[in-house]
């Protein structure tokens, strides 16, 4: 395949098109990875260049994942300005950092003019304030100004998020003024779904989809045509906001107004599909005890410094939960099969729980959980709890019984589990619902305070009704 | 605000805009639930049909749920024609199943018409075959034939998401001959972003961006205008892939075609999104223990029986866990310390081992994690776990030190801290690895197996280690 893509170039035929970097699963094949890295080597800028330019940047973003660190830079500085900067938006934000740090800021404000200002946002937000300013300063100073006035927008709001660039057009013109201007505008945005209606001073009045506008004849005024249902969202809005009223009312962009109700900025739903994304990520890694800003790319010293926290909170859990193990030694030493039991109590518990609050953190994060059904959905996990505890009191007391040959451990386990599946269901719903009300992230912080719960419950109330039955002491 | 409702009805006055159906904070008002509840009570038709007409779909969903069962039914029934069948696609299918098991087939069908065709075809598929029969044979031979067909294909397919409305035009007319074509249909899509070009036969040729259309002259021929980097996708095409081509290459609508590439059909954004929340959802229920089809209004039995599964097979994996704690029970006798100290291990090794799974899972999803960078991963990931391995063997060893004061516990219970730790990271990575490669869903199985390892690993390690350093037997 390198061969054959050397053959092409020698030919002088175009590259074939960019199907052949992926084989069929869509995977990215390894010859397509080595004949680029072979062209870096060789600095065949011709070569290189037209395959950049035939990618998709999304694409392109995946090829540069594949490279070495210093190939990719190679790859940027030999392509030049048939690079297309957004592809680095499509790779992990370490990647992204180093390779900007590498390159020369007169390259990168270059490559910046050309993208829409939301991805030229992106793109340098993930630099420190010097650096950005570095490069904002080789831009025109109408553009500059529009990046750093999104720049100053707090991190994950519309502000951040939205393009400056979108059409407005005033309350009082037709379909057929609409449709001239479109034709005559050279720089119109790239790519856009609808066109904002607008009185003096560019305040706001309602928004104009594009399917309306071809339905209509040309007398047809665009007062007319706005559709009430669409929605605005405000800059200071938190993106995770702006996506929900996306996915609610199927909306493809919203204009951005800021507090004057002047229209600022419009976010399209390929962004939003991006926060919908980076939000569904940041759950469930921080249901699995990782920090959301873990990248693939990161170190090794990276990746350990940033779990070692959650390990380490979890420790003195687990040190809690033993010391429970601790107050009833004595107990342990005359009947050792408390011990190999112990565990099984304290396991079965923390998965029941883990169940409810997986339930309870995806409907409060949705907003499906609110205070119209709290109450109702407290008493259904009790309830399930109760039901499955029950179900389990039968199973492990027969197998504790059929395993140690003593009814009253099966007795005592029994008793233990439907303790422990109850408290494991209260857990699970109480604490998330109890954090989403102090305004805490219920997907960070539950797990550690729910599997306590039912270690410790676990723990005491298998040994302490074993105390009590057996006489033990 | 019950009265002040009811005080605007008498008056003859419309009914406040439907912002007044939530507080500020946009959580569903009491009060506004409370009047729906008693004009269905009152069998208040012309209120509740102002009501209905003027919410959102996605609103009047949310309305629904709120209310009691037979509430639901009567509230479609009073409000007829008024009432929008797509408000039932947004509440949980369990809710939608009773309400259409309820209505009359005439009023479901009458329903349906108003519907575009992914929307029907998601209401009827709650429905079992008989059902949905009766329903579609009151429908007219084309709709019909045309909901059957997407309901034929497999679910989860693109064929099973696609809308059957769609603009097709010739690939010889232009600009200005789409544009009057547009002015001049009667029937049209509700809502389109694109349109697609077709040869005799109805064959794919392309498709045309709305914008592009409006930023041409009417003499320009469409053929000039179709957008190379536009997707298609195949009816059989899994609705996950789908959703990553949207995402990948920021699209809004992907026209589907069968397998002799005509055009049958188109996906929008607002599908792919909710097929993206939906994939999102089951990731993180799999990773917590619960089935992808449970749901908040669920009644407790159903919710007990679906959970149950899971926690016998995590019942009969800490049996065998606790099996290897019963190897050793001589050695548990003779120093309870160990008893005590055991599950610390365990514990710390299957929470290290459920974050490397966590970032496995979630990399396997989006295709970040490949056969390119695999073996860099694993290593990585087994440094990871060495290096807090080590940490937590320091840490842990001193305080297992303090607390019984015989360092030789410190020194075993820091190297089963290691040992874990390493297994761990490595169950974690290579289980959901070699579940993806034999195409299992990793989110689902991973996590028992996972634990199994580091129970096991870390029982035996620690009990292990412990009868050689200090002679048990």
């Amino acid at each position: 395949m390198a061969d054959e893509l050397d053959a092409v170039v020698r030919d002088g035929q175009s590259v074939p098109d960019q199907l052949s970097m992926r084989d069929e699963d869509g995977e990215i094949r390894a010859e397509f990875v080595a004949a680029i890295s072979k062209a870096i080597a060789d600095e065949n800028a011709p070569f290189l260049r037209e395959v950049v330019s035939e990618l998709h940047e999304a694409d392109l973003g995946d090829l540069i994942g594949t490279l070495e660190p210093d190939e990719r830079v190679r790859l940027v500085e030999l392509t030049g300005t048939d690079f297309d900067f957004s592809a680095l938006n499509e790779v992990d934000e370490t990647v992204r950092e180093e390779i900007l740090d590498e390159l020369e800021p007169e390259t990168v404000a270059e490559g910046v003019r050309e993208l829409d200002s939301d991805d030229a946002v992106e793109l340098l937000q993930v630099l420190d304030e010097d650096e950005q300013e570095e490069i904002l300063e080789k831009l025109p100073p109408s553009e500059r100004d529009a990046l750093e006035r999104s720049l100053d927008y707090p991190e994950n709001s519309a502000g951040r998020r939205m393009q400056t660039e979108f059409i407005a057009m005033p309350r009082d013109w037709n379909v057929g003024q609409a449709i001239d201007h479109m034709r005559e505008t050279a720089d119109l945005p790239d790519r856009f779904y609808e066109i904002y209606v607008v009185d003096g001073g560019n305040l706001w009045q309602g928004a104009v989809a594009l399917d309306a506008l071809l339905r209509s004849h040309r007398n047809v005024p665009l007062a007319d045509l706005i559709d009430e249902d669409r929605r605005k969202v405000s800059v200071l809005d938190d993106q995770e906001e702006v996506a929900r009223l996306f996915g609610k009312y199927n909306l493809v962009a919203a204009p951005v107004v800021d507090p004057d109700n002047r229209l600022v900025g419009v976010i399209t739903i390929d962004d939003v599909v991006d926060v919908i994304e980076e939000e569904a990520d940041e759950d469930l890694k921080a249901l699995g005890g990782v920090t959301s800003d873990e990248e693939l790319s990161d170190r090794v010293w990276t990746i350990a410094r940033g779990r070692f926290n959650w390990l380490l909170v979890n420790l003195a859990t687990a040190f809690l939960a033993s010391s429970v193990l601790g107050l009833f030694e004595g107990q342990l030493q005359q009947m050792v099969a408390l011990a190999v039991l112990a565990p099984i109590v304290a396991s079965q518990g923390g998965n029941a729980a883990t169940q409810t609050m997986t339930v309870a953190v995806r409907a409060l994060a949705t907003r499906e959980l609110g205070p119209w059904n709290a109450m109702r959905v407290v008493m259904r996990e009790a309830l399930v709890g109760l039901v499955n505890g029950v179900g389990f009191a039968v199973i492990t007391g027969l197998a504790a019984y059929a395993w140690f040959g003593i009814a009253g451990l099966g007795v005592v386990i029994a008793l233990a589990m439907v303790c422990n599946l109850v408290a494991g269901a209260l857990g699970g719903i109480l604490i998330p619902m109890a954090l989403d009300r102090v305004r805490a992230d219920p997907a960070v912080a539950s797990g550690t305070f729910v599997t306590t719960v039912t270690d410790v419950v676990g723990f005491f109330s298998f040994l302490g009704i074993a105390t009590l039955w057996f006489g033990l002491k």
